[in-house]
């Protein structure tokens, strides 16, 4: 991978140039974050013509490594104001690293209003006018369609749905999967960004692409192998996620009592047997027809955690059907029904919108009045007038924080004005302790301490207690930041977390693609220097670490059935980045 | 005076004490913003329990000094997440020295639904439910005018509006004038706060109160007579303000090339003749009737700057006419009727939110598509749905940040959140500096460069050079905390500016009612450990230099017919603040 494509949408320019040496041996979120520190002024308006936008497949895409797909996209967010790296399925990274393409940059902003598609094929990259059946309004799902039909089946497209047209800051980027649906790069608006600089669609074409080279392919195949057994080895990456998805969860975390219910107010549901994996497979089961309980996100994947939700007649509704979508709706929103949740999930694809910041911002504008509580079909009708946008879709295309602001609010659940996921962080304390110092917001995929806190996997803490938190969190948030840059799905983490052939495994693929010698103490080192420049990024942009808070209702609300509330000191939390200032002046 | 008053919502309790000692010797802003440095949380939620609200005299209010009748409110603003004290007319401020009452607190927040009234007498403090009349919609001309008919005419109120009641952003808190109109409180939010504590309006009847005691009242007699004279032989302060209000400004600033036009387009309009000062003055004074076209919004004011501005038939619209909110529906908004902006200023006031802070929404939104652009009818419509509120009305009554949000806009004029007032940055440097730095998030009377910009009182600037404008903007914005803590109305600058005499006999009244012995350098003295706390406050909270920046879209877009661009550099910027640092490390 030696090329780095620059975009200008000022100029409709294209440059291709060899990578630039510092972000030489970068990739992932490693060279998204890097970018975006070196060349984004950290004070400019995420939306503006100085914010600049980056795709980049991790160190191993392209490659035969399982689960190795995963797309990082980077810029300043518009939603949280932070640096943002956000990662997605589907076929773009491993496209993209086969045509040699280290980063796809798309930088300034057009004069004029039209929207363009950019295609990338082995003969460059051209700028056309988007088709006008695509834009205003025309969903996800269908302009896919669209483009496919114009540019090939094959093709690989990112796009800017409905809301990052309309620029709103809970819009992703959504990309086309092998099927022909829809997978997002979800949080942090980086579709508003997409639209911002009036580009609808990126279509990928790998027809003739050299393939990834890879130095020592017998050490390579072996290391893949070792892998691959580690996964699917496991209860939770080889069996648990397969058969139930990501939606495994929703009985685990109501039985933990930290399922967050009603805005935050409880943290179980007595109606969890609606909502639960387990009835998710019963149902896609019983159902048939387009139904599959199973299914991979991107080619390659081992894991499946994806599934295709079919209606009673079994037509197709959704895929990638995620936990935390259903836990905001089912439990946040009191939505009991797993059908009007599906097709939230499916109107959420289809207009490109974050479905957990979307649903976190459902059950806000429920505790507002602006939804009735627990009503599927009134929470579908609301999220549909994100589409068009109507002041209620406006607002709630903005997000929670804006949902929170609008309603007069004190328990908005966000932290750096992103909304809090699925977990709640006064019974499960280390991922309170990720949600409140991440670099990204609130966000369970940046450390995710569920693990060792409920899964039990790589750690077992105690989740009511302090007691090693502060060092858990801070060890997942630094090997998350080194898996986001290997293309890895994160869910890998669960294959490899107490299994150190596994990991080593992991590393001997990286080391056996470039002939080089990474040892873990370098894949460590590797996601503490990811972590320190979106630090540093963030504190140009004015954050501090009286930013690095939770909402202050979760530290005199109790959350039953334990009734914990978040008791970590400001000073405790701010230990998890004590490694950031080492050697720095203490006066 | 040496009471201090906390009502705590959350027992509705009273506690009447003696001044504590750190706050004895401050009034005003001095006292507002001390008691919430050391009282507030940084962190905590501006609406949520932990919030305090304060209300507070100034040094001089309840005297026979002319012009001292402004009241100081501060609190954790939820608009801008800042510090805040906004300061008003009417008799609130009056009542409450004469009775002794220092200052008068907010604390708490009651479990339920319930509206309260606070009702102040000599007799003590009583805590009522609010009658269900004056809540859920009606306005603040109504519910004055039947809490006068509960409580008497003569009594002071303050009180939220639908606004506050919803708890939206920009809602101000309403005061009573001597005429039962209404002064506001209005930047900042604290009326969403008052609404956050559920007290709908506090009565205040000074029946019976002992007045205010000066120590030394011949001293005080003299002092006052020159500084009247000050006042009234000023061209600005005697003359120009009675004439033609605040909004004798729209051709100053037209002129200059300094009004901005259309969301910050331009610094110019045409049509600058229609909704002059010289237009309202000729207006009101041929339409006759309620008309009057110099009237003062608390007993004692000698500027007389508003008036009142009657419809075709002589009937009284509204009074306050500003030229701010003239200009942000005139010429930020473009509409060109000066009927029509006073229909939208009676609504604002009449629902509760900040004038200058709505009309800057709604130019906004008229640059994201909500309303069209120019359209006086459509705005005023847009307006009344803040009363409801339907998400429109929450979106315009949230303010100019989250309209520019919700519409995915760059071009949103704010600083910290708060929507720039009517005079362009970028052909008025000094005023750019105060927007950018200032504790209060962008508010030209937190130092009001104008002055010596654009009006050459006081000093004598190009506004469109950098020469010496930090040293200016730190300067007034010192000089402006002091006159803050005094309860003089801000335009008593004008008459002592240039005038050593006037002030010195500002500074006398105030040695002679408390037998001290201030110097001009105390004065500065005050005005620097205001701003010192406040920006402690405001770094514990979050904020930054990082914060202390314009919108980026002055930095590159040149404002017409001057074409200036914004150039101070951050260095330049933070050098305002310079004085906070004296002492500190600079490693």
């Amino acid at each position: 991978m030696n090329k780095f494509i620059r975009v200008d949408m000022t100029t409709l320019k294209v440059t291709t140039e060899e990578v630039p040496a510092q972000y030489a041996g970068l990739g992932g979120r490693a060279l998204t974050s890097n970018f975006v520190a070196a060349e984004v002024k950290p004070t400019c308006h995420a939306l503006g013509k100085n914010n600049k936008l980056i795709f980049a497949p991790g160190l191993l895409s392209g490659t035969s490594a399982p689960n190795s797909g995963r797309l990082s996209v980077g810029a300043k967010s518009p939603l949280t104001g932070t640096i943002k790296e956000s990662n997605a399925g589907g076929s773009f990274s491993q496209k993209m690293a086969k045509m040699g393409i280290k980063a796809f940059t798309i930088e300034g902003m057009p004069a004029d209003d039209k929207f363009y598609v950019i295609k990338i094929d082995m003969n460059g990259v051209t700028i056309e006018e988007a088709p006008a059946e695509i834009l205003g309004g025309c969903g996800n799902y269908e302009a896919i369609k669209i483009l496919s039909e114009k540019y090939g089946a094959k093709v690989g497209i990112g796009l800017a749905g409905p809301a990052g047209e309309n620029r709103l800051p809970s819009a992703n980027i959504s990309f086309k999967d092998p099927e022909g649906n829809i997978r997002s790069a979800g949080r942090g608006g980086l579709g508003a960004v997409l639209g911002s600089k009036k580009v609808k669609a990126i279509v990928i074409d790998d027809n003739g692409a050299p393939g990834v080279p890879v130095a020592d392919p017998e050490k390579f195949k072996a290391a893949s192998k070792i892998f691959a057994k580690a996964m699917l080895d496991h209860p939770v990456a080889g069996q648990g996620l397969a058969a139930y998805g990501t939606n495994v969860l929703v009985n685990i975390l109501n039985e933990a009592g930290g399922l967050p219910a009603k805005n935050f107010t409880a943290g179980r549901i007595d109606y969890n047997d609606n909502i639960s994996g387990e009835t998710l497979n019963a149902t896609i089961t019983e159902r048939g027809g387009d139904g599959k309980v199973s299914h991979g996100c991107h080619a390659g994947c081992i894991i499946r955690c994806s599934q295709w939700y079919p209606d009673k007649d079994g037509k197709y509704i959704t895929s990638g059907f995620e936990y935390e979508t259903i836990w905001g709706l089912g439990a946040d929103a009191g939505i009991q029904s797993l059908d009007d949740i599906a097709y939230c999930d499916r109107e959420m694809d289809d207009i490109g919108v974050d479905s957990i910041e979307t649903a976190v911002a459902v059950a806000t504008a429920m505790e507002g009045g602006l939804i009735p509580y627990g009503d599927g079909k009134a929470a579908l009708e609301a999220i549909k007038e994100i589409r068009k946008p109507t002041p209620l879709g406006r607002i709630l295309g903005s997000g929670t924080a804006v949902v929170g602001k609008v309603c007069g609010l004190f328990r908005t659940p966000v932290v750096k004005d992103q909304g809090i996921p699925a977990y709640d962080p006064r019974p499960i304390k280390g991922i309170g302790l990720t949600y409140a110092t991440s670099t990204m917001g609130a966000d369970h995929t940046a450390g995710y301490c569920i693990s060792g806190n409920i899964l039990k996997v790589g750690a077992d803490i105690d989740p009511l207690k302090k007691d090693g938190q502060i060092e858990y969190s801070r060890a997942m948030q630094i090997g998350t930041a080194s898996v986001d840059s290997t293309g890895m799905c994160l869910f890998v983490y669960f294959g490899v977390a107490d299994n150190p052939g596994g990991y080593q495994a992991l590393i001997d693929m990286i080391n056996a693609q470039y002939g080089i010698n990474l040892t873990a103490t370098d894949v460590d080192k590797l996601g503490e220097s990811v972590l320190k420049v979106e630090r540093a990024f963030n504190k140009a942009a004015g954050f501090t670490n009286a930013h690095d808070r939770l909402p202050e209702f979760f530290e005199y609300e109790p959350c039953p059935p334990h009734n914990a509330v978040w008791d970590f000191t400001p000073e405790e939390i701010d230990e998890v980045y004590a490694f950031e200032n080492e050697g720095a002046c203490n006066c």
